[in-house]
């Protein structure tokens, strides 16, 4: 595994709700340009406005992360210990509060074990060992089974710089504008110095098109940091690698939904416009007797067919629709057919599916995960 | 059991399936004043074009249905097979056959057997027995447990009236604009003879306040026969009872969603408006982590925060939102008030959530079930 240059990290366990790991640091021993995306839940989680605050001047440091709570819905006092742990670790690293962006993720509503983690900042310095990110992977992690990494390295006028990127997803996830947490990490800076433009048009290809439940957190982020160590290099080639990266995390975090035993890819194409395809990209996508069909092998295409038409305000054309599972067409499938889609669904783990609208040019590829009695278990006791 | 006078029906089994009823035929001994809404699925199924066609004057005298194969997505064919029932049908019954409506509802893109519908429509006339609507309730079920009935006698006049409603729902339902199959009678009419606005009016408050996976039917149908037999009665006491009945439908449908295990009434208070309560209310009830919670009697109020946050056109003031859940307000819940609500959920088989907006006077109504194992087993597996 290689890691960017500069960057320093630990994950260790504080003692929040077990003893797996529930708290990390990413620190860079030089500033970094940075940018960020947010959840837009009408009731983000304490970090977010202390992040939001802290990323505005478009530069930090270093990254404080706990799993296990999110500081969500803890009122006042919840941002204040925001603040302090920002304030806290500062100290120990010796470097400017406000260059520091913290996270938090798990239960919405119990106010954080505030003294564990302000100890663990204040001991944050000696903890740090060079790169270690999938360490930092691991401690993030909830209702994950697997930890989300991807990287990517980049060869430039004889250099070779990595991008590196961690993520955590599970449930509560249909990410707008921004997913659950993730951090991508760079020792070589975009040419125009414009992360927050790339990052965003990137975001709205990757996390923004997966969906595992419907439900959008409260706790969404997705950082950028660049140490430019390396210097800077042409954006076409940054956003390329950060769309790489950005892609293949979001299909880990679709993959590893909670109870999930499939993902699902679906491309929906021939659109009008973003809008049109989006739209029913999610609809199908976010059906439950789509993704309960899809996990068991059941050819019930008509499904689809629903999922398309209940988007009351993009009527399609059915003749010209087409649909896909597997490259096999669905529409008026025979006897014959049907058993070659639920031999396709029963014994793949990737689906693919492809909906051509004919109503247009647009194109975009969404992820999902199905459905399955491991989803309703893990949901139904989470805090018990 | 109270039936209106002049109704004959039957329901019986002709094989689509397998062996429990699957074939309904409501009669009235008069031509009827009626209105019908309709589904807003883009892909209607057939049985919906024909039925939009023939209710368009305003008069209905039969009503035909079969269960087990919706007559969805089947093209010119399955419109052709619509009109041919109602064809054979008024020939049996003497009638007009634009004074048929025909329903399907089942599985979507199978061809209807329609050399056996054909057949039970011939043979239609000599097996009506007079009233006899709980039989009917039977036939129209799919995956429903329970028959869903309710009636009301009105007395008006000296006279004693009878309107009498009965319905289907389980899977594929957030109705909008309509429900699954609901087919309501009445021996009276209401003065102003304007069935469509009131039919309208009640609808909007209780069918198109159920969900019970988000998903919307193509086949969604509810409609209103009166043969005005005992005469007209005021407006008022017509619509009350029809509201009656309509809620009274509603909630069976929910309580008996696929897999439910509890009935959920939700009650959206003091917001601005229509559209802001009922996109708060829908969102609450569509979320699966909220669902869960309910099921396995997890005191998880965070989930109702993210689900109120995530409707990103409504921000809702955090400081004077206010949560009930059996009357225990839930925001910052102590250990002592989350072991009474995981109490209150593991005890009821109806639970009752309240939420304030405090954004001003609006108020409604909104029911859906839990999400359990048993729906994802019952859809992995639907047509296989």
């Amino acid at each position: 595994m290689k890691y960017p240059l500069g960057f320093f990290s630990f994950g260790k366990n504080i003692g929040i709700k077990d003893t797996s790991l529930d708290f990390a640091v990413i620190y860079s021993d030089v500033r970094c340009h940075a940018a960020a995306v947010f959840t837009r839940n009408n009731f983000p989680g304490a970090p977010i406005y202390v992040g939001r605050d802290h990323i505005q001047d478009g530069f930090l440091q270093a990254i404080v992360i706990n799993s296990k709570n999110s500081n969500v819905a803890t009122g006042e006092k919840g941002i204040q210990d925001s603040y302090q742990i920002c304030e806290s670790l500062a100290k120990s690293l010796q470097i400017k509060k406000e260059d520091i962006l913290p996270s938090s993720t798990g239960v919405i509503g119990v106010p954080l074990p505030i003294e564990k983690i302000l100890n663990a900042c204040a001991s944050a310095k000696e903890n740090l060992k060079p790169g270690n990110l999938d360490e930092v992977a691991e401690a993030i992690m909830t209702t994950d089974t697997k930890k989300k990494i991807s990287y990517r390295t980049i060869n430039h006028n004889g250099n070779e710089g990595v991008m590196f990127g961690i993520a955590k997803g599970a449930g509560m996830i249909e990410p707008n504008m921004a997913t659950m947490l993730s951090y991508i990490l760079c020792d070589y800076l975009p040419e125009s110095k414009d992360l927050k433009g790339i990052l965003k048009r990137v975001v709205d290809q990757t996390y923004n098109c997966i969906t595992i439940d419907s439900d959008t957190s409260t706790s969404d982020t997705v950082v950028l940091m660049c140490s430019g160590k390396l210097g800077t290099i042409p954006d076409g080639l940054f956003e390329s690698n950060l769309k790489e990266i950005a892609t293949e995390l979001s299909k880990k975090i679709a993959r590893d939904g909670e109870g999930a035993s499939k993902l699902i890819e679906l491309t929906v194409k021939h659109g009008r416009d973003e809008s049109q395809v989006t739209k029913i990209g999610k609809s199908i996508l976010n059906s439950p007797l789509v993704k309960t069909a899809i996990y068991g092998g059941d050819p019930n295409w008509g499904r689809f067919i629903m999922a398309i038409g209940k988007v009351f305000d993009e009527p399609i054309p059915y003749e010209n629709l087409e649909i896909q599972l597997g490259g096999i067409s669905v529409k008026g499938a025979d006897h014959e057919t049907k058993s070659k889609l639920a031999e396709y669904l029963k014994s793949n783990e990737e689906i693919y599916i492809l909906v051509k609208l004919n109503t247009g040019k647009f194109e975009k590829t969404f992820w999902s995960c199905d459905f399955t009695e491991g989803y309703i278990q893990e949901n139904a006791y989470y805090t018990t």
